[in-house]
């Protein structure tokens, strides 16, 4: 770490540069009495901040050995960032002084705003708009500061461990408390920090500018994310693109799967966690790589900052059978694809363990690795030649103190192996273990570069660091999807709405509106096959409640009958709806129903699909993507359903044509997006796929009224 | 730990006890110059074991300061335990060696058996004939021996560390490598242990058998156990109940659910690791708990240890909002109950925090209790006093070492809310964190009983600890349960079958054999609506296929021509088979089509049930139990669906009578159990359900025709 903060040229300085990496910090609330302000005060003194630190007391008492004024106006000079933590009450003023003496940076401590309750939103708000009149940018209220491990600054109440560990890895976490948990965490694992940011209630400064701040950081290469909400959708959608450009992963941990965690999380920060689902397609269209636990969160981490983007697939060796069969389980179960070596390294792994049946990747190397720890390093190093391979790993226990075992013969081995052939390679703790500075001058000794584990955590881990390298290359495909331009249409029945689907190039059911029984008579002569007939009306949305469907009509008399009867019906049921005549097309029975649906959501419009029909709908198994989509998107829709295997053509049932599926699905979606934002929804229910023919059935816009 | 074995009666002493308190060692293959040796015996000194031990070297040459003898013959006293070590060939002559000496346990560490292929296996088979005839106990080969903590003796390579924490957690593993890593990893987090025992191939002593052993053994309150395979099925199963009857948790992590991890177990220890489904069935049967990490392990083991049985809900709180959201999170995800408090236990936290708008277990006690932690303790003991509370828990990092942050004052207070009310109380770690001499120190200090994290694994061991304590009580039913006595029927076509089912109890569609047309049409007549007519022969198990079945047959010129075409195409597609005639039924198409089937597998005969039809048999959405089976587990069968909804009456469609399904279900397996151990497999598909109207409408009995 430098001693000083390195300046970075005016032209390139990011906005938040001076707010995370202070030339100056000026403590607002500062006290010897305050718990907060010893903490605060402590920190900057224990990580020897070079720069100047003013303290702020209402009576203008010293605190910590040092001098106080009584306002930020009467300071010797203007600091870079004033962090406040005065009483709630106290907090306007404390701002209306802080922007009198010119400074620009504040975080405020303080609490008692966005979370809780209306009057606290109040209050918020009213920080918000002193904030704005004065040009200050601030993180908080509720904001626990931040540490920054890359220039040796803590403006924060949160203890520093003394020997900490710098690095690369950048985490960002509403919660003060887990910020703290998440950096204990990596510290235990070795994991080196950049920064450590605690951005509270996010009243102005949010997750994905600071994001967008990490991503610019030289110092960070990893990100890492807990989050209550994301408030700057669109920034964060923006900054997690640039990211993945910059070779940058992003790794989120999201609360609020459940109904009790988003309310627990609107009492924590006032914040509203949203729908978790669109959460999960924004992750997996923007290459974020999201995660359930604390644990996963750190140790993928420190997986990708040892690695960076993989090129390639993991082989994997262990002199334990048993933690050989763990990994192939969890490989399997989190969808890490361990493919078998190459022939020629088959060939080199029987040379050298003659006595082996077979070889599998994780590869056993048994106890014969005990008696000749020169296997270690003569495995590795030929698994690191395997073209396929990207990343090598041997499972072993590193010793975490001086009484541990510690086989310095196969450890030192083990080193070299790792090291062979440029390309990155890992040891694997077998259960999860600190990893103590006893752990890292062993590692140094034996040139082993990374560490990580256990076994569980190191298989998940390195599944999401595989598949995000994988999908970098396809990182940035929705830049190159077509933006439907705005039709200016704007589509009510179900008439207009196949009209506009079928111009907008779905494919749509052949039809015709009829205004009498003799004219549908002619159609369904015309058709050639029995036919269906439907009420339309722009006004009648549920048409088979009232009797307004009539099915596989297939002579004069049943259609002339169907007509009459479902106007008839309609005009009872609807008296006062207009009444357009009905819809005839041919009954379709072959084949597949599909339901594909677009919805607005808090993160833009996006699109489902699924089978249709009550088995489906009541196993809840849908694909989501935000639009627009690309073909490829659309196929991958496909094949994460469950019932992905009936489109295969399950039981002898025909195959469905997938791509010409995924290109009506995509249509589907770009005609939702020409409709533009008023468009409330827009259901094609059924989309019937036989084989390669796809037809729209109905169509169903909704529109916000209001709008 | 007792410095000197305790003897029991002669009584009551298990037949492992010798083994596994052994009151003198003789090591055979010892050496000087052995690695083994010199780890084995180096075990035996530090752990002060009282015993003799013993020598004996080929060449009687002295090894560790000690002398040796070239065969146990010359031994001055028979050793209750001999633990062999030498070269794979000298095995069979070192357990002659053995006998002729009187002894009559022994572990074999030598590998090269049935884990090496056919002449390993070979070998091994060799190996048991030579200690059935000296009845000779013995463990392994491929065992890496045990450490008895509760009486402090080892006998085995693996290192013991010094300052071991003992304690009642008994760890079983086929595994050595894994025994070792789950004993350190539970150490790690400051678990005592009472056994680690590494079985390895199991020839003789397998895991059921030393599984028997710690839930005779006083000192063991909880077991672990990994497993690649369970050799003695029956065995396991039955002491798995008597486990749940002595309130002792077995906590499973068995390899081998993917092709791969099976692959390997076979290269390993060659074990079969068997259908992993059906063990999945044992495990809700028996109520073991299966985990799929070293850590879910070692976490829910640990829970378990302080608690035993839960009687009650969980209780949680904590400090940090973050940990209260991913608690909430992960509690649904993995099914951990958290009820609301009640009504007085929400009025006392409203007073303590008046400030609060809602509460919620769990709990966000805020900032408030950082400010006033006498908070922590009131709190605490309050939801301690909840009827519906058995367990309070508190989030809280426990410093590991002297530099970590101390709250002495939170931490007393957290102290005595935790034990308040006679329930147990847990302090959980936000992340997993070694639990240290200094963290059980600072717990001593406290009065703090027991920790547990990080908030992921706790979660998911507190839900595995609430769902055993819960199912404890039903957990002998299936004693309870009829075994159904063999019927001495062996039906083969439909119609027997049919028959057979009927007089078992299972509700049957009226159905009548016609042996011609016009009988067809009579019976067509007095059922009074439309029929199914279907070919009879007892030769015929694909009825479809070659138009074998007419569906929906209302009038008698349909029925006269559907029972010729019948009986004409059955004799054409199967010229030589016997043909009864046709089956007539009424054609029924309301309700849900269900698949019950029974099957033999390697843990006994087990009963599976599914919605019928493409979808479900394409989603793989199915549940299995081993027979027999009680009505409460075939409803727990159907809860399990993951089409369950549809069964409810979904989308207006009728509610099925689950309790008249559940008996049929039940009734096919007694049924299917009556006929023995020669049927392979008893399929009723469809089972058609309507409302309460529940009839098998076909059945088809597979029988062993090798028996």
């Amino acid at each position: 770490m430098s001693a000083e903060p390195q300046s970075h040229g005016a032209f390139d300085r990011h906005p938040l540069d001076r707010l995370f990496r202070p030339r100056s910090v000026v403590l607002v609330g500062a006290s010897e009495n305050s718990a907060w302000s010893q903490l605060i005060h402590g920190n900057l003194v224990q990580m020897a901040y070079p720069g100047a630190i003013y303290l702020v007391n209402k009576r203008g008492a010293a605190a910590h050995g040092q001098d106080a004024v009584t306002s930020c106006t009467l300071l010797p000079a203007i600091p870079d960032l004033a962090y406040i933590f005065v009483p709630t009450e106290a907090v306007a003023d404390a701002l209306h002084d802080v922007a009198a003496a010119g400074i620009r940076h504040v975080m405020i401590l303080s609490s008692g705003f966005g979370e809780a309750g209306a009057k606290g939103a109040a209050l918020q708000h009213n920080m918000v708009d002193i904030a704005q009149a004065n040009g200050i940018r601030f993180m908080g209220p509720n904001s626990l500061g931040f540490i920054n491990y890359a220039d040796a600054i803590a403006v924060s109440p949160f203890p520093v461990e003394k020997d900490y560990v710098p690095g690369t890895l950048g985490i960002v976490s509403q919660s003060g408390a887990t910020t703290n948990v998440i950096a204990g965490f990596a510290q235990q694992q070795g994991i080196g920090l950049s920064y450590a940011i605690a951005t509270g209630n996010e009243a102005d400064v949010g997750t994905a500018e600071v994001v967008d701040f990490l991503v610019a950081d030289p110092a960070t290469s990893v990100i890492a994310i807990f989050a209550e909400t994301i408030g700057d959708m669109a920034g964060f959608r923006a900054v997690a693109q640039q990211a993945n450009a910059a070779g940058k992963p992003l790794i989120v941990l999201k609360v609020g799967r459940t109904e009790l965690a988003t309310q627990l999380a609107q009492a924590h920060t006032g914040s509203v966690t949203g729908d978790d689902r669109v959460f999960d397609a924004v992750c997996l269209q923007d290459n974020i790589i999201r995660v359930d636990t604390i644990e996963e969160l750190v140790v993928t981490a420190g997986i990708l900052c040892h690695t960076g983007p993989i090129e390639g697939s993991l082989g994997i060796i262990s002199i334990s059978g048993g933690a050989c069969e763990i990994v192939a389980d969890t490989a399997d179960t989190v969808g890490l694809p361990l493919p078998a070596f190459a022939p020629e390294t088959n060939a080199g792994l029987r040379e050298m363990l003659p006595d082996f049946g077979s070889v599998y990747n994780p590869l056993d190397v048994t106890g014969a690795a005990v008696r000749d720890p020169s296997l270690f390093e003569r495995i590795l190093t030929l698994l690191a030649h395997d073209p396929a391979i990207g990343l090598t790993a041997c499972i072993y226990d590193l010793p975490r103190g001086p009484d541990d075992f510690d086989n310095a013969q196969a450890l030192a081995c083990i080193g070299r192996g790792l090291a062979a052939g440029q390309k990155p390679g890992l040891l694997i703790n077998q259960s999860l273990r600190p990893v103590s500075a006893h752990s890292r001058a062993v590692m140094a000794r034996n040139g082993i570069a990374a560490v990580t584990g256990g076994l569980d955590h190191a298989v998940r881990g390195l599944a999401h660091a595989v598949r995000w390298s994988r999908n970098r290359d396809s990182g940035d495909k929705s830049e190159a999807v077509r933006r439907p331009v705005s039709s200016g249409a704007r589509p009510q029945s179900e008439l207009e709405a196949l009209a506009y689907l079928s111009k907008q190039g779905v494919p749509v059911i052949p039809h015709r509106l009829v205004l009498a029984a003799g004219e549908a008579i002619d159609a369904w002569q015309a058709m050639g096959s029995p036919v269906v007939l439907k009420i339309a009306s722009p006004a009648i949305l549920h048409k088979s409640d009232f009797g307004g469907v009539c099915l596989n009509l297939n002579d004069a008399a049943a259609i002339e009958e169907a007509f009459d009867g479902i106007i008839a019906a309609a005009r009872v049921a609807y008296p006062d709806a207009p009444i357009d005549g009905c819809l005839i097309a041919p009954m379709r029975s072959d084949g597949i129903e599909m339901f594909v649906g677009t919805a607005r959501t808090a993160w833009g419009p996006a699109i489902v699909t699924g089978l249709g029909g009550i088995w489906i709908e009541a196993l809840d198994d849908t694909s989501l993507r935000l639009l627009p989509i690309t073909r490829q998107d659309a196929r991958d829709m496909l094949d994460a359903l469950k019932a992905r295997r009936i489109l295969g053509g399950y039981r002898g049932g025909q195959a469905v044509d997938l791509d010409a599926l995924a290109d009506a699905i995509v249509a589907i979606g770009d005609a939702a997006l020409a409709l533009g934002p008023d468009l409330v929804a827009l259901e094609v229910n059924p989309l019937r796929v036989h084989g390669s023919r796809i037809e729209a059935l109905d169509a169903l816009p909704i529109w916000d009224d209001a709008a």
